[in-house]
C-alpha cells in the first residue's frame, strides 16, 4: 500500500485509473459458442453444461429444476443462528425498499388534460446467484426483495448446481424466505443465454439480474442484443475511504480488508489530510491481514491500492466523486455535512461505527452497486430496477380545445401535417357538436 | 393496409414481429473511424466533418459554439404563435415532470440504523437534437425539461447546423427557454463521439440523450464502450391502437398516419373486435393519405402495417401487451378500465379525444419512449433519466449493536472474515466504552 502525498490535480487522474477491463475475445467467442448451443438443444445443453463445468449429473439428480422436496428440506440444513440472521436482513432490507413504492398522481397540467404515470413490474426477471465455495444468498436477498417488492409476475432463479446434484441449502432457504420457486440448476453463460431465450425448463426474460464471473459477465451483455436488460454493466468492487484525524485506524484498515478479499481485482482507495492517519493504517493493514483467510486474495488486491495525503476535506470529496466510487466511507467527525456534497457514488457509508459490511448484508441498503466509474450515470438495483414506469393521458373536450391548438402550431413548425390533422378533425368534429 | 382476421395465438408471434433492424456493418465501421478521428484530431475533426457532411463552413461563421449574439437573435425569426405554443408546451411538460420530483425519506430499519436515498442529478448530459427538414424543437423540450428541473449543472446541446453555419432559430429560441447556453453545432455520429470524449469545444459527459439516424444510433451504442450512458435502445418509432365499434374510424385513420407519416420503416397496428371498424378505417386512411405531404413516407410504412380482427377487449390487450407498443392508444368505450390491465407500453391514450399527437408535443407526458419492444423492460425518459438515487447509512452504536451480530454471521457464513472482523473489532471496542 503506497502513500502518495499531495498530488496535484493534474496528477489525480493517474491515481484514480481503474484496472483496464480487457474483455478477453477468447471469452467473447465461447459465451457466443454457448449461447448458439443452448438456442439450439436448449435443456439438452444445459444438462451437459451441469455435467462439463459442475460435474454434476442432473438427469440423475430429478433434471434442471429444483422440486418442491428439495426446496421443504432445505431449512433444515440451515443453522437456526443463520436462519435468523438472514430473516432479520430481509426485514431490514424490505423495509428500506418499501420506502421506495411510487405513488401514482394525476396532473392536469391544463383544465381538461390528465396525465399520469403508474409503475407496473417487469414481468419475468431472472436473477443469477453465482455458486463456488461461498454460496452469496446475501445477493439473492438483495435482488429477490425488491422484485418481490415490485410484483414480477415471473421470477426464476439460476445458480449452479454443486456435484451431488443439489443447490446449496442457504440459497434454497432464502429463496423459500421470498417466496421465490422457480429454481433453475444452472450457472455461467448457459444459465444466461437460457434465460434471454428459454428453454423447455427455463422461462425466457425480460430484464436479468446479477454478478458473476467475465463469462457471466460477457454472456450479460450479449444478451441485450437479444432484447434483454441487464441491471448495470458490470466491474470489480472498489471502496474509496476519507478518514480525517478522529478515524479509528484499526476500523479503517478493517474496512479496506473487507474490500480487497472479495478478489484479486478489488479495489481499494483511502484519503486522509492526516499523514500520520495513512502511516498508522497501513501498518494495521498490514496486521490485520496475517490471519485472513482469504489473505492472499486480499494482499493481491492490495498491491494496486493507493492511500493518498491531501490538504482539506473538500479536496478529498473532489477526488472521490471524479472517481465515482462504489462504496465511499466517510470516517470523519462530521460525516453528514460531508455526505451532503457527494454527488457520484454508490453507497455511502457515515461515520466511524458504519462499517461497508453492514450494507453488503442487512442495514437494509442495496449492495448491487455501480461499479468502475458507473456511478457517474447509473443507480444501484432498488425497486425502481424492477419496474417500468408508463405514462398514461386523457382528455376531455376542454382539454382538446385548450391544447389542441398548440399541437396544431407545433406539428406544422416541425412539418408533421398528420400530427396536426389528427387534432383538427377533432376539434372540427366538436365545433361540430359531436361528442365523446 | 391488410385486414388479418381471428389469427389463433400461436399465429401472433409473427404478426408482432417487427422489421429486423440490420446495424449494417458499414455503418460500425465508418462510426468507428469517425469516434477514432474525434478523439484524436478533437475539434479541427469536427469542422470537416460541418464541411463534409453540413456543408457549413463554421470557421467562417464563428467556430463550432453558438455565440450569444446568435442566441439572442433567434427570437426575432420565430413567428409569435410558435413561441407562445412553445412557451405552452414547456408549461405543461414542466407541470407533469415536477410531480416526479422525488422525496427524500430516512427509514430506520431498526433503532439506530438509519437508511435514506437521495436523488442527485447525473453531472453532464449531452442532448443531440437532429437537424434535417424539420428540426425537433419538441424533442429538445423533451430532454430539456427534465435536464433542467433535475438540476444537471452541465447541459450540452448538439444540433447539425445549417449551410449558413447558423443553428435553426426555433431550436436556439427553444434552448432559451430552457436556459441551455452550451451549444454546439455538430450532428451526426461526430457529434456524438465529441460528447463522449470531449473536445476543446465540446464537454465530455456522462450520458447522451437524443434521437437520431443510423449513425447517430450506432454512435449512441459505441459510446457505452467508453463508460458513457444513453437514454435507451433506438428503434423505429411505432403505434398499436385498440378500437372497439365505439371508435371514429376517420380519427383512427388521422392517428395511424401520423405515426406512419414519421419514416418508412414506423410501425403501425389497428386492433379491433369490429370488422366494419377495420373496413371503414382502412378506406379512411387511404382517403386521408392523398393530401399528405408526407403521403409517401406514410405509404411505405403503411404496406407494412396489420389490422387484425381479434375476439374480445381482453385479447386486444393480450396482444398489445406481447407486442409492447411504444404509443397505445384505446379508442373505446371505457378505456379507464383496459388501461389498469396494461402491462407492456411506453405511453398510453385513453378515448376518443387523446390523440398520440398531443403526447408527441404538449400533453405534458414525456415522448422519448422505448420502441422495439423494449417497453418490455425500459420506461421512457422521465425525470429519474437524469437523476442517480445515492444510498447513505448511518449507525449509532445501538444500531451497530442491533446489527451487528446479523451481519458477523452471514459474513462468515458466505466465508468473508474480514466483513465479519469490521463489525467485531467495533463491537469490541464499544463493549470497551469507546464511543464514537
Amino acid at each position: 500500500m503506497m502513500i502518495v502525498q499531495y498530488p496535484s490535480r493534474p496528477e489525480w487522474a493517474a491515481l484514480q485509473q481503474r484496472a483496464a477491463q480487457q474483455q478477453a475475445q477468447d471469452v467473447e467467442q465461447r459465451v457466443q459458442q454457448i449461447f448458439e448451443d443452448v438456442r439450439q438443444r436448449g435443456d439438452a445443453a444445459l444438462l451437459d453444461y451441469a455435467q462439463q463445468f459442475d460435474r454434476a449429473d442432473l438427469s440423475a439428480a430429478g433434471g434442471l429444476r429444483v422440486g418442491p422436496e428439495e426446496l421443504a428440506a432445505a431449512a433444515a440444513q440451515v443453522p437456526s443462528e443463520l436462519q435468523t440472521a438472514i430473516r432479520q436482513a430481509h426485514a431490514n432490507i424490505l423495509r428500506f425498499h418499501q420506502a421506495q413504492v411510487p405513488a401514482e398522481e394525476r396532473v392536469e397540467t391544463m383544465p381538461g388534460v390528465s396525465c399520469w404515470r403508474r409503475a407496473v413490474p417487469v414481468q419475468r426477471v431472472g436473477l443469477y446467484i453465482p455458486g463456488g465455495t461461498a454460496p452469496l444468498f446475501s445477493t439473492l436477498l438483495m435482488l429477490g426483495v425488491p422484485a418481490k417488492l415490485a410484483g414480477c409476475p415471473q421470477i426464476v432463479l439460476c445458480t449452479p448446481p454443486q456435484q451431488n446434484g443439489s443447490v446449496n441449502p442457504v440459497i434454497l432457504f432464502t429463496a423459500q424466505l421470498l417466496g421465490i420457486t422457480t429454481i433453475v440448476k444452472a450457472g455461467g453463460a448457459q444459465a444466461v443465454a437460457a434465460l434471454s431465450g428459454g428453454t423447455a425448463s427455463v422461462p425466457a426474460v425480460d430484464k436479468i439480474f446479477g454478478p458473476g464471473n467475465r463469462y457471466v459477465t460477457a454472456a450479460k451483455q450479449l444478451a441485450t442484443r437479444y432484447g434483454v436488460a441487464i441491471d448495470m454493466p458490470a466491474g470489480p468492487s472498489e471502496v474509496l475511504v476519507i478518514a480525517d484525524e478522529s478515524a479509528k485506524p484499526a476500523f479503517v484498515a478493517a474496512d479496506l480488508l473487507s474490500q480487497a478479499e472479495h478478489g484479486p481485482d478489488s479495489q481499494v482507495i483511502l484519503l486522509s489530510d492526516s499523514l500520520s492517519m495513512l502511516e498508522q493504517t497501513k501498518a494495521e493493514v498490514e496486521r490485520q491481514l496475517r490471519d485472513l483467510p482469504r489473505a492472499e486474495v486480499a494482499a493481491q488486491a492490495l498491491t494496486e491500492s493507493r492511500a493518498i495525503l491531501l490538504e482539506t476535506p473538500q479536496e478529498m470529496l473532489d477526488f472521490s466523486n471524479e472517481y465515482a466510487p462504489e462504496h465511499l466511507i466517510l470516517a470523519v467527525r462530521n460525516p453528514e455535512k460531508l455526505a451532503e456534497d457527494v454527488t457520484n457514488a454508490g453507497s455511502v457509508f457515515l461515520g466511524h461505527l458504519t462499517p461497508e459490511a453492514v450494507g453488503d448484508y442487512a442495514s437494509g441498503t442495496n449492495h448491487t452497486l455501480p461499479t468502475n466509474g458507473y456511478a457517474r450515470n447509473y443507480s444501484g438495483v432498488s425497486l425502481d430496477s424492477f419496474l417500468k414506469k408508463i405514462t398514461f393521458q386523457r382528455l376531455t373536450a376542454e382539454g382538446l380545445l385548450n391544447v389542441g391548438p398548440v399541437v396544431e402550431t407545433m406539428a406544422e413548425a416541425e412539418g408533421l401535417r398528420a400530427h396536426a390533422r389528427a387534432v383538427t378533425l377533432r376539434l372540427e368534429s366538436l365545433a361540430g357538436g359531436t361528442q365523446e
